[in-house]
């Protein structure tokens, strides 16, 4: 069954959103407030443009967070579980956020545009009510707000030869999480070496939202020869490149350790920062479940799961869920992220469809290793 | 043009997702990281269903805030912009909550449960985040988590003969915003004489999220002799009835001075709290804008408006926007809530389309008086 989506003030179109609809965009889901499109009616084309040349999005919904003021490297570094005062200006990293205990609640890139300056890149969920909550009540002297940026991504291994082509050839030095600001004639915008894909890529941070249709048609015109296609955030590529989709992998319900993120966070500071000790404490015993990437027997999926699937054991016994599953053109099987008991996490079970099948799960890896 | 939505996990989907799905559901929005039915395919059955008849309403994504603790009614009453320590129990109150600068960060219907547990059933927001880090950094003693409740309204003029029939004849007197905790032949659920229209009925806060397909066809064989329809909130009625819809009307960014909603504020209280000083600075000096309710010239439209319009006065300066637009067939014209500077809001101004038309906007009321 299809549905229609309905549009309205409450869901905010993206400055991007014409240039879109012109170049035939099918499916949208709705991503911070905002329509964020999901599909240009050809999944197969869409990843092997990602893959193989590059590819286009609006990812303006990755709406910002923008900490700035005397406290601001004080809040941002309270806030998050991964050290950032050391990020130098013109950095960015992956910042886990949790909560007083432990459970993650947005996993921005975060951006240092100067000393007391950053912008949090987020992910789904109001991480500005979370952070203007702690700054405020904590007395520290910063302001948090949604600026006018909106990022459009441009991904894939000749995203470099496009982006070349259209800002100059200073940006295939730019390395990776490293950004600069710029313009194009006019039209505002950092440019960032980063993307949800593991095809390599850009994101083109506009800071004039009037502008949206103008640069998504100079990128569209630079990546002409490159065979550039319309895309957007890919469910299969995401997983193969083991890249995480923060509410849709855990529910908002899990740790950063669960989720294999351990390697973005800095535990051993000698600073505070929300969530310190259940992480420390969580560390110590070992995650009570983990995020586990794994191959599914039977046919080839025709489109990704619409929710979770049960997942059990050899027993028969609850374990956990399959939170996603998808068709991988990589790996040409059933690729799928499951979140189960830590117990079971290692070894293979089996995933009820909706259609009442019990595929079996294969483990190909823990998630983050 | 029509887009599909796509589902995943990302987007939860509701206890009563199956039954929308047997009885018509043809779109969707998502609101608080959850599937929202917005249509079964035919507007006029659908509003002449919930204004003659009754209907029936999947709202399970308007999800609960659950505060329970010692501190918890410390904290509902710090939050709220309006006087939550006189609430008894067993009673809702509709409460606006601010951030520090006085902006309206969402407006729920507080409920009571007991003296030290509250439901805030929530607009769409993250406002789970927002409570949670204010009762952490002022170590405040309780809990704040979405429990497991989902929604299920019923409302029009044979809401309460098909909630006799379901429940007895007791909830006829049930007064407005009053609620009992009951069960359903085992179905646990909490029935409050509230709902998002101006027709009358009940909201069923379903307690057990594997219940919602039964608890669905109960309500709907109880309705059967009533003529229940399957629907969803309603465009144009809830502007008729002058009730607002919080992000679509003001975009997160307004004051519930400028949206009119300032009799349900309790700035003169001796408490401190969160806009209190913003609010009665503001009440002071007079909201900058006003939210107005407006008829609009021109054909009827064929739905309501998918983004703002903007409006201009006499001169052609922009005054601000029409925030929704829509026929309404209580008034057989177009109405719409704009959101205007003070200035022009008590006046005419235009509203220009999509399609290049300038219709003429009509002064009706300010929204809430």
């Amino acid at each position: 069954m299809t549905y229609r989506i309905t549009m309205g003030a409450r869901v905010r179109k993206s400055p991007f959103f014409t240039a879109t609809v012109a170049h035939g965009v099918t499916q949208f889901s709705a991503y911070n407030h905002m329509l964020m499109p999901t599909s240009y009616g050809d999944p197969d084309a869409e990843y092997q443009a990602l893959t193989q040349r590059v590819s286009i999005w609006d990812v303006a919904c990755e709406r910002q967070v923008e900490v700035v003021g005397p406290d601001a490297p004080a809040l941002v570094q309270y806030l998050s579980a991964r050290d950032m005062a050391t990020c130098p200006v013109g950095r960015a990293r992956y910042t886990p956020i949790c909560d007083h205990d432990g459970t993650l609640i947005n996993d921005p890139i975060t951006l240092r545009l100067s000393g007391d300056r950053f912008w949090l890149s987020i992910a789904d969920g109001d991480l500005e009510l979370w952070a203007r909550a702690v700054a405020v009540e904590r007395g520290l002297d910063c302001a948090v707000f949604e600026p006018d940026v909106s990022p459009l991504a441009v991904q894939g291994p000749r995203a470099d030869d496009t982006m070349a082509d259209l800002v100059g050839e200073w940006v295939r030095d730019l390395s990776f999480f490293a950004f600069v600001e710029t313009n194009l004639n006019g039209i505002p915008l950092v440019v960032c070496r980063s993307g949800w894909s593991g095809q390599g890529g850009f994101e083109l941070f506009l800071t004039d939202g009037s502008r949206g249709g103008e640069l998504w048609d100079r990128v569209w015109e630079a990546g002409l020869a490159y065979g550039i296609h319309p895309g957007t955030p890919n469910p299969a590529e995401r997983i193969e490149s083991g890249l995480l989709s923060y509410r849709c992998d855990c529910a908002g319900s899990a740790t950063p350790l669960e989720l294999g993120l351990g390697r973005f966070l800095t535990l051993d500071r000698d600073d505070e920062f929300v969530g310190k000790a259940a992480l420390l404490a969580e560390r110590e015993s070992g995650p009570a479940r983990r995020l586990v990437k794994v191959s599914l027997s039977g046919d080839r999926l025709a489109s990704p799961s619409e929710h979770p699937w049960p997942a059990r054991d050899a027993h028969g016994s609850p374990v956990g869920e399959v939170r996603v599953a998808v068709w991988s053109p990589a790996l040409a099987s059933n690729l799928a992220l499951a979140l189960v008991e830590a117990s079971a996490a290692g070894s293979g079970f089996t995933a009820l469809t909706p259609d009442g099948d019990e595929l079996v799960a294969t483990h190909l890896s823990f998630f983050g290793e």
